[in-house]
C-alpha cells in the first residue's frame, strides 16, 4: 500500500522526502547469512548518480546510504533492513513562490490533491526522482543475493528518442555481456549509438528541453518453473514495481506490442532439445509463459518518457488561486533521464526476481 | 499470491481449471448495499463469449455464473461475493495422447514444472484463457459500483495486426462514446475498421494461422487525486491485473511508448482553467501524474498476442521423455483472441479503479 | 481483510450466509502434488457435525464439501483449492418477524451497523457459526499436509463450565495421545471427566441455559526455529486465525496467564540435552519463544464462550424502532458448542502451521 | 510478514537489533495533514523508559526518535513516516564469551535456528525488549489521531504475582478515568494496589528474581460497527498486534476465560436504550460482537511473563556445543517488566483501532 508493498514473501518500504531529512529504505524477509559487499552496493548506487564526464565515486556522492538494520559481520540477519539516504539539499528558502503552480509532467498538483494540501512540496517530495536512490539500494542487495543463486540482471539504453541501440540477442545473450553493459558509463551495447544518443541529448539540451526513451533489461540464469498465472506472475511482480519509478509509462515483455503485429505462426517460439535442454529457438515471449519462467533469458523494455522539468517556460495553472499562468523551472535538470534509469529499472527486476526465491 | 491477491483493500481470488468441475470468483470487501443488476453483468459476460454472427445471449451460454454469496434481496451484503461457472466440457479422453507435448506459446511445459507434473494440463488447466471469466465476471459487479459513482469505462480494439482503429480522443472522449463502443459486436470506433479486421482475422484463419491485436482502454469521471506514488500507483494496480489476462505481454498509459521518441515541451500536458475546473490540453500522461489521477480521462493500451494455438504443424519438444517433436493441435480456435479480450481488459480497470474508493 | 486473508504465503478465504445458496472456501498456494484421503477430509468433518449419542458419519449430512477446484488425480494442482457446502436450510419464512430484535450475545445489532443494514440477517448470515465448516474443510486438508511432514495436531476439551479435563503432559505427550482423542466423541483425556462434562451440559439445557468452556490444543513434531519475531510469529498468526472462530474470547500460550502470576525462576524452561537433542525440562512457553518454535509441543488454550443462543426470555432493543423488548430465541440451539468447536480448534492451528512450510 | 506488516490499510514495520546502530518504524498509510504534537509522542514513550524513583524525562533518555519522514510543518504528509532511535549501547566486548549459551526464557536458541545462525545476537537482537520502543512510537502516532477521532484508550497493571489493582468498571469507565491513569508513574487504579505490587516487585529483585503480570487495555469512544467478521475482527487485529510485544503470552476480550465458566444467561449482556443510544448492561463480550464494536467500551487484558532475566544461576545448554551448562546472566534487569509494558499494550491498541478509520 503507498510506498510499502508485499512482492511474494519479500515486503520492500520506500520512505522520505526530497527535501526532509533523509529518504531510505526497508527490506524485509530477505535470507539470514547472506554475504553483503557494501562498496559493491555503493557501485551499484554510483550508477545512478548525476552523470558528469569525469569519474564519479559513490563515496564522495551525498546518496551514501547508512545500514541501520538487519546486517551483522557482513551478512544479512534475516531480519528486515533498513538504510537511510540524509539529504543535503534542504534548503527551500525560494520554495514558496512558485507554491501552487503545477509543473505539467509533474505531480504537484495530483499530490496536493491526494494529500489533502498536507504533502511536502519541497523538490517535488515523495514524488521526487530522488526516491529512486532507495530503490536502487534494495536492487544492488538482491543483485548479490541473485549472484549467488546464478542469476545475473542487467539494463541497458534501447532508445533515446529516435536513437536506437542494439537489442539484448534475446536467445543468445550471455552472462558475460549483461555484466560487461554494467560497467559503461552510457550503458549501450553498440559504441556507435553513445555517441549518437550524446547528441540527442545534447541537442535536447541546448533547446532547453528534454529528451526520453526506452530502457531494455534482461535476467539470465532464472530458473524454469518460475512465477505463476493469473495474478502474481513475473510480468505482474516485475511490472508492479517498475511502475515504482516515476517516469516510466509503458512496460512489454519479450516481443510485446511488436507480438500484437505478428502472426501466431511468427510469435510462437517453437521448443526443441539439445544435449537435455529445453530450449526455443526464438524468444518473443520473453521467457514467460503463463507468467512463469521457461528457462531462456527474461527480456523486458519500459517507456520513459521526457524529463518534464524544462527551462522554457510553459503554459500551466496556479492550482491554489485556479488561475491561469506561466512557470519557468529554475535549477539545473537532467536534459534526459534515461542513463540515471536504467539501474532503477535493473534494481526493479532484481526485487522482482529475488521475491522468487524465498 | 498466486491467483488470489490485494488491490488495495479489495480482495480477488480465481479459482478452477478448464476441465474440472467448475471455475470461479471471489471478490471480498465490496461495499454493503450496493445494487447489482444480474442481467447486466450476464450482459457484460456475454461481451466476452465466443463470437458468433447471430445473436447471442449469455443465457444460453454455459458461461452462467452462479452466485453463491454476499448478494441478497438485489443487494451486495458486505460479504465476500463467490460465483461459480460450471465446466461443461469435461471429457478429456484423448488428453493422455499429447500429455507431455509443449504447445508452443502455451503454458504446458512452465505449468508442468511448476507444479512439478501435479496441476491439470487438461485444456490448459488454470493457465486457459477460460479463467478470464471468472476476472470479467467481478470487473461486471464493479462496472455497476463504479457507474454510481460517475465512472464511465470502455476498451475497443486499436488494433488487429496491423489494421488501426482511430484511437479514443484523449482530451475530450465521453461517457456516451464509451458506452457506445460497448454495445458493438466487434467494438470498433471507425466503422471501417470493422470490416478490414474482420478481413485481417479471415485470413488467419484461413492460413490456418492467428493474428495479434491491441485493445486500448478509457475511463472518464475517475476523480482527480486517487492513486499513489511509487509503488501503489494507477499504472501499478491496473498493470496488476491486467497481467492477470493470459495473452498480454505489454502495457502502455497516455502515450506510452511514443512519449520515449518525444521532447519534454511535446509531452508535458499543459494545465489549464476554465470555468473553475482545471484541465490538460493534451493528454500523453494518460490522465495519471505521479500515480495519481489528473481528472482527465485515463488512458491505456496492451498488447494481446497472436492465439498460440494454430492448427500448422509446429516444431516443439516432449517435455517428459526430452525428445524433438512436433504438434499439430486439434478442435476449433479462435483465430483471433482480440475482441474477446476487449471486455476482460476493462474488466481488469474496473478492478482496478473500484479498488481506489474502499 | 475481512474474511480473506494472507497467513504466510498462504491465503484463505470463507465466504458464505448461513441461509443463502452455499458457503465455501478457497486456500490458495498450497504446495502441488500432495496427495489427499477425501474420506478423511469428511471424518475430520464430521468431527464438527452436530453430536449424536448414535454414530454420525459424514455422508449422510448436509455439510459434504464438494471440491470446485485445485485436486486432480486424488492429488492437490498446486492451484486454488475452492470447496463449496451447499446449505439445505433455506426456509426463513419466519424471520421478518424478529427483524431488528438484537439477539444478546450475537452479531445481529454489529452486523447491521457494520453493513449498512445490507447484510443477510437469516440464521445470521455470515455470523452465523456455520461458516467455521468451510474452517474446518481447510484444517482437514492441512492436517494431511502437515503429516506429510511429520506433524500431528489435535485438540480436546479442556473444561467444560468448572469441570476440567487432564491437560496435555506439555513435555511428554505423544503423537499417539493426540491421534487417539481426536477419534472420541466428546474429546476428553479423563475418561471420568466425560460424564461429568455431559452432567453440566444436561444440566444447561434443562434449565434452558448455555455453558462455555476451554479447548486446548497441541501439536508435536513441528520443527524448532519456525515462525518471526515481532508481528510474525506463532502466537500472533495462531491467534489471528483462532479469533476467526465466532464465540472464542481469549487465547493462551503454554502457562499463559498463569505465567504472569509466576516467578522468572518458576516460568522459565530449562535446557538439557540429551542424546543431541535440545529439550526443556518444563513447557511454560508453550514450545514458543521470541514467536518461534524450539522443538517442544505447541500448546495453547483458548475461552469458548457459552452459546449466546438460549430458549430463555431475555431483554434486549429492537434496533430499528430503538425500542426496548423481550427476545424468546426459537428452535433448537447447542446448549454448549464446545464439544464441536474442538475440530474449529484444531483446524485453525493446522491451517496457520502449514502455513510455515511454503 | 516478519516484522512488517498490514494492518487494514495500514502497513508497520519496526527494525533494528539491540546493539547495532539503530531501532526504528515506518508506518504508512496514515491519512495526509493531520497534527502531531511531538512533545505528546517523546511523553507516551518516557511512560516506556525504565522506571526511577526521580522523574524521568524523554529528553535526557537515549530512546529519542527521530522522525525521518512523512512529517512536514508538524503535520503527517500522507507519506510513509520513519523514525529512528538510535542505539548507544553498541559496546559488546563480553559477548563472545556467551556466545551459544542458551539463555531459559529468550530466543537465543530459537533466533540462532531460525536465522542459520546469522542473526546479530547482542542484547537479543531484534528480540530484545528494545524493539517495542518502535511499536511505542507508532501508539503514540495514533493515539493522537484517534483522539481527533473521539477515541481514547488507557491500559493499566491489572495484576502483579498474585496482587490485583482494581479493573476498569466495563460498562462506565470515562476518558476522564483513562486519561488519568496514563499519568501515573506505576498505571493502577487502586491507591493501595500501588505498594502492594512495589512490595512484590521488590521481593523478586531481592530474591535474584522476577514476576510477570496482567495489563488490562480499554478504550471508549469506539464507534459501533467497526471490525469485521471471521479473520479481520476486532480480536485478530489486536491479538496480531499484542502478540508483537516479547513477553506476552496470552490474551483475553471482556470476560475472556472466565466466560468459559459461566452460563449463557450470566455471560449474554442485555442491550438496553436510553436517550436512543443502544447500550448493554453488562460489557462480557468487551465491546465486541462478531469480530464488530458495539459501542460499550473495549476491553481486553494480556497476559505477561515475568522477566526471563534472572540473576540466578541456571541450567542450559550450550546450542553450538550441545553440552549442559549453567548460565548466570550479568548486568541490571528489571525484576518485573509489566510497568514498561503498559504503554506497549496501549501502543498496539492504538495501532489496531487506527487501522478501522483508514
Amino acid at each position: 500500500m503507498s510506498s510499502t508493498i508485499s512482492i511474494g514473501a519479500l515486503s520492500v518500504s520506500v520512505f522520505g522526502e526530497s527535501h526532509g531529512t533523509a529518504i531510505g529504505a526497508v527490506i524485509d524477509n530477505l535470507p539470514a547469512g547472506e554475504k553483503l559487499d557494501l562498496e559493491r552496493i555503493y557501485g551499484f548506487m554510483s550508477r545512478r548518480a548525476p552523470k558528469k564526464d569525469g569519474t564519479s565515486t559513490m563515496r564522495s556522492e551525498t546518496d551514501f546510504p547508512e545500514i541501520i538494520s538487519g546486517f551483522y559481520n557482513g551478512k544479512t540477519t534475516g531480519e528486515a533492513i533498513c538504510a537511510i539516504i540524509k539529504n543535503k539539499d534542504q534548503h527551500s528558502s525560494d520554495y514558496k513562490s512558485i507554491y501552487g503552480i503545477a509543473r505539467p509532467g509533474h505531480a504537484d498538483y495530483t499530490g496536493f490533491l491526494r494529500y489533502n494540501c498536507a504533502n511536502d512540496p519541497r523538490g517535488g517530495g515523495h514524488f521526487s526522482g530522488r526516491l529512486t536512490a532507495p530503490l536502487v539500494f534494495m536492487g544492488a542487495i538482491c543483485e548479490q543475493l541473485l549472484e549467488a543463486r546464478g542469476v545475473t540482471a542487467a539494463a541497458h539504453i534501447y532508445s533515446i528518442g529516435k536513437e536506437k541501440d542494439l537489442p539484448f540477442d534475446p536467445v543468445n545473450v550471455s552472462k558475460e555481456q549483461l555484466k560487461e553493459v554494467k560497467t559503461k558509463y552510457l550503458p549501450v551495447i553498440d559504441p556507435e549509438a553513445d555517441g549518437k544518443m550524446r547528441n540527442v541529448i545534447d541537442e535536447a539540451r541546448k533547446a532547453l528541453d528534454s529528451v526520453g526513451g526506452v530502457i531494455e533489461c534482461c535476467a539470465v540464469g532464472f530458473p524454469a518453473g518460475m512465477g505463476s498465472p493469473i495474478f502474481d506472475g513475473l510480468e505482474n511482480r516485475i511490472s508492479q514495481i517498475v511502475f515504482g519509478i516515476p517516469a516510466i509509462k509503458g512496460i512489454e515483455f519479450g516481443a510485446g506490442f511488436e507480438a500484437a503485429e505478428m502472426k501466431g505462426s511468427e510469435n510462437n517460439d517453437e521448443f526443441y532439445t539439445e544435449n537435455g535442454d529445453i530450449r526455443t529457438r526464438t524468444n518473443n515471449a520473453g521467457g514467460i509463459l503463463g507468467g512463469i519462467s521457461n528457462g531462456m533469458p527474461l527480456i523486458f523494455r519500459t517507456a520513459v518518457k521526457p524529463t518534464p522539468s524544462i527551462a522554457r517556460p510553459q503554459n500551466t495553472v496556479n492550482f491554489i488561486t485556479k488561475e491561469n499562468t506561466i512557470t519557468e523551472i529554475k535549477g539545473r535538470h537532467d536534459p534526459c533521464i534515461v542513463p540515471r534509469a536504467v539501474p532503477c529499472v535493473e534494481a526493479a527486476l532484481n526485487i522482482a526476481l529475488m521475491s522468487y526465491f524465498l
